[in-house]
């Protein structure tokens, strides 16, 4: 079975793990506060292009997204989310368990629009009972999105703006950034994202790492006791360098960067594939994630020698399916799916 | 510099990334549903010798300890516990962060005793107000606890009795349990716990893995839904594998034990060479923490050499410290740091 | 100015007034363990045809739903609502501050239908991912609903059946609920409500009191402890006897029942004169609350003389917006603003 | 039987009901909207000798803690308290519910000193593990306390003082804020109180009024979206008018300080009467709680005639009991118990 039905299947990137075998006997504080940590975040600002943002390393996205929401809001206020994000749809009640609403807003593709933004904002102080209410307290959005698509910088910084005049902090979800950074479509650079948004992260686990995030606090009002914060919320790891040395690892020399273009060049080449077969895609993702719509005949075909993850039933005869790729996706695979599309 | 101040300084144990670095390329699903989750798992009720325990793994100890609880409790009970428990004082408020107050009992060597807990549970409803105030709604104690303490069967077993008399779940924080069981003063072991507990962990990251904890539980009623609060909780990891395999090396063939054996042994050495010197205790341990209290101008003197944690002003002349060992502490260490003692 | 713009501008009935006049010397144990309290239980149970039903006197709305709410789920459970209901739209995130999600279900008039809360439990267990979702955990309904349509018998024994099949509490808000008992189209009586609820509260404020909800436990297993809930949720009045001493003079001998008639037949004559004028309505309500779609020019006419609320725009020229009786509402005032309707 | 048991034995001051009777035809906008509401507001400033307070009328004590403290704190902060305090002990978790940890200071009259704020804050910002532990937030104090004990204006100066050299607003809980004021030991004054506080509430409930407890916000930063936080809580009635009412007849023409100043002498009467009779008080009470310690064979005697609160065992022949007065202590019956006490 060649499995192409997430991007989490594999371990690490071996030079991850070969840099974790060569410091494992070396003696750090604990907590982050070893040099492992440091020098990884210094790669990251610098890879952002920025002096003076807070970096910390979680182990998860949802930690990650909780850990920084909560920080963030007061008691009343909520997250501005598409309906389909992930903190919307995906994470048990995580937010809401630390006391905020998720205010959704719809999308079909997994964006939110700056002007949907300014419309839930405008209308919430328009109305007479908004003390009722839930406040809209910072805008959520991922990118690449839950559906594989990126925004363009002009959409990011149209949102940035609209955060920006109401006071709003935009937070990015960035659990797939890479494969968002090295799209062709994409002119969104981690510079872009450090200028125009409050928080966001880079994802690790879904980008070569065991596990971890890094989260990049660029506000300076949000970037207050936000240690306290991780440890409340369980994230504080006592080997907190087990996430440093993979950062490290990832930032040092362009391996982020190296691991996100072979994962969206075989992306590229799978899509392909598919619509010179004539198969249209529920999404049009630039990413690692592609969302055919195919024959449930064809589905049940590629199944024997394939795993994808079904998506969504299209109507009675097409279903949405799901194919990822990753480092650990190997090229050669990739032709013999491609030569079975072509067979069909 | 010889490091005794933590028990968390190093990587993981040698087996542990080597069957990390054997196990990379292998593709299994996520979130915990791969095959060395499940013979971790299996492993471990075997040590337990129980049969139908649910068994998760978490990534830290606050993550554990928060992720029980909440499940636990209604929103109007609180957690009984230790003056000195972890939840009480090192946690950043992560159970209150759930809604509800840690009842603390007083503790002079970090355990609690039974008699302390039936009269908490009788004032309470004896009390004509007692619905204006928390009810105690579990037990919490750790093993070994955070001073380095033990329970011995006897205490286990009437701290058993009461909470099931009472009807309050008794949970059993392992961060550090190895090191309790193969104490020489002690008589619990692993059947011990899993008979007269109704949840515990087995505590990984100080004991040999990179990070980890094995959430066991065994009481029938508190295992529903379990995994809705991992999620919930930042806890459910992508690559859950990261944690199976780490506690299947750990459990497969007596490594746990192994290195549990290792730091205790070592740990004996040290407090037998302060014990000769003449110097006392703050806290009788048998296990890998040692909380000597020595003038300070011996630590002074100690300290070129050696790192150890200061634990809190003795007097204005002397210190308690702690001294700890691990799988990484090596005996010609020891056995120069004895020498120096021998020397003072 | 005549006043039809909510039914809670006034005091409270008189014969409530009076009473509180009439008891204010007596000494009562405080928290609502007076007589008063006790006899409101009885005459309340026995006007639901039950006889073992929990009673509890709750001074607010949102402090009934927060608590009964918070009571009844765990953790990671949401609370299955109407898009339109109070506790999704109108209480500032008090639910989500208790840490549960609102999981809203889409409707036009303020109801929800049993097939719906099936398709999503349905949708729930189906889905493979459910555990990185919130589990519905019971269902909350308004009667009347906030856009006055009442449930018909036959919708809430479905919706019940439903909930049991489920295993989901069915918890009914009953804010108004006199209005939804007297009204002429409704079937459904406080039995009825007694027979296929969970929980219920029978609405004070809205309906003659100064405030106060009788919060109706009928599910044996959702009684325990519930007088923590109330504590902890900042509802426990000193004087409870406040709330007991209303909900006696409404239950003794039906003048609950006569203020929701008298407001209600208000209503119909305000409704049965918009409509012969040919206006129409944004919601089909039998109740005390109507909502007729009126010309912009009509209305800045009538707002000369009469005061209502504006629901919503609802073209260039139309507005809905709300008329409101009470017991206060004098007939006289009614037949003025029809004979104007007439004049129009 | 003439009771003394508490504060809220009756219903409110005559004067109060017989204002809710006049009033109650009136029509007026709701939520606290109302020109009764306005005019208590613009009394208590007056009586505050402050400006620009924001003054919000809530139903009860527990309610009034909970909205502010959740209102203040971020998540990893914490409300430090007496340990006798009404949030640490008799709100049954009411602000752990809202997240937040209650620090406990000791205190064996009720009261904290400015040099125990100090040392805990100091400990916390000396601690190197400070991250893990629950920063403090705020400082909450009662006047007078849960044992009847009032604060002298130095001492509430020196804390006033530590609070904000350490950023900690200062918020005091006045349930029964008149009997302080009024007390002849007192020097502080509601002046005093607004400027050396940051919020304080001054109580309704135990002094005259059916329910209701009036915030006063002093501090600036802190007024912000107070009101989300109050219907949030669900403290936002309906009919506002209910609290606003009661509180315009209290302070219009300084009911509340004749309601205080008699409860007080009454209770002074009764203290004297103890004294002289050679018993000795748990507490210095200089207000309307009394805690003198009786043998148990006179209460037995007492409680014939008479109704009091039994506090705590004091040895095996001794009770400490409360006794307490109100605006409807009638003095003849004070009369009365003092004959009795004389001829014991």
């Amino acid at each position: 079975m060649i499995r192409f039905e997430n991007d989490y299947a594999e371990g690490a990137h071996p030079r991850i793990l070969k840099r974790l075998l060569e410091t494992n006997e070396e003696q750090t504080p604990g907590y982050g506060a070893d040099e492992h940590c440091e020098k990884a975040k210094t790669y990251i600002r610098k890879a952002c292009d920025i002096e003076h943002a807070d970096i910390h390393f979680l182990v998860g996205g949802t930690q990650a997204n909780t850990t920084i929401i909560a920080s963030i809001l007061r008691p009343h206020q909520g997250a501005v989310a598409a309906i389909t994000g992930h903190i919307a749809v995906h994470e048990a009640g995580a937010i809401e368990a630390t006391g905020h609403k998720v205010l959704t807003l719809p999308s079909d593709d997994g964006k939110i629009r700056a002007e949907q933004v300014r419309e839930m904002v405008d209308n919430h102080w328009n109305d007479a009972a908004h003390e009722h209410m839930v406040q809209p307290g910072l805008v959520y959005i991922s990118h690449p999105t839950e559906n594989g698509t990126a925004y363009r910088r002009s959409e990011l910084e149209a949102l940035s703006k609209v955060c920006r005049e109401s006071g709003l902090p935009l937070v990015l979800d960035g659990a797939r950034l890479g494969y968002g950074l090295v799209s062709k479509d994409s002119e969104v650079t981690l510079a872009d994202i450090a200028r125009l948004c409050d928080v966001f992260y880079i994802g690790g686990t879904k980008i070569g790492a065991l596990c971890g995030e890094a989260v990049v606090i660029v506000n300076e009002a949000l970037k207050k006791d936000f240690r306290y914060a991780i440890k409340q919320k369980g994230g504080l790891l006592a080997k907190g360098r087990l996430l440093g040395i993979q950062f490290e690892t990832l930032f040092e020399d362009g391996l982020y960067h190296e691991i996100s273009s072979h994962a969206v060049e075989m992306a590229m080449m799978i899509r392909e594939a598919f619509r010179e077969k004539g198969f249209s895609f529920r999404y049009d993702s630039p990413t690692n994630q592609q969302f055919p719509i195919l024959p449930n005949q064809i589905l049940s075909e590629l199944s024997k020698t394939y795993s994808y993850s079904l998506w969504e039933k299209f109507d009675a005869e097409h279903s949405v399916v799901r194919f990822c790729t990753t480092w650990a996706t190997k090229k050669e695979n990739v032709e013999r799916l491609i030569a079975d599309i072509k067979a069909l």
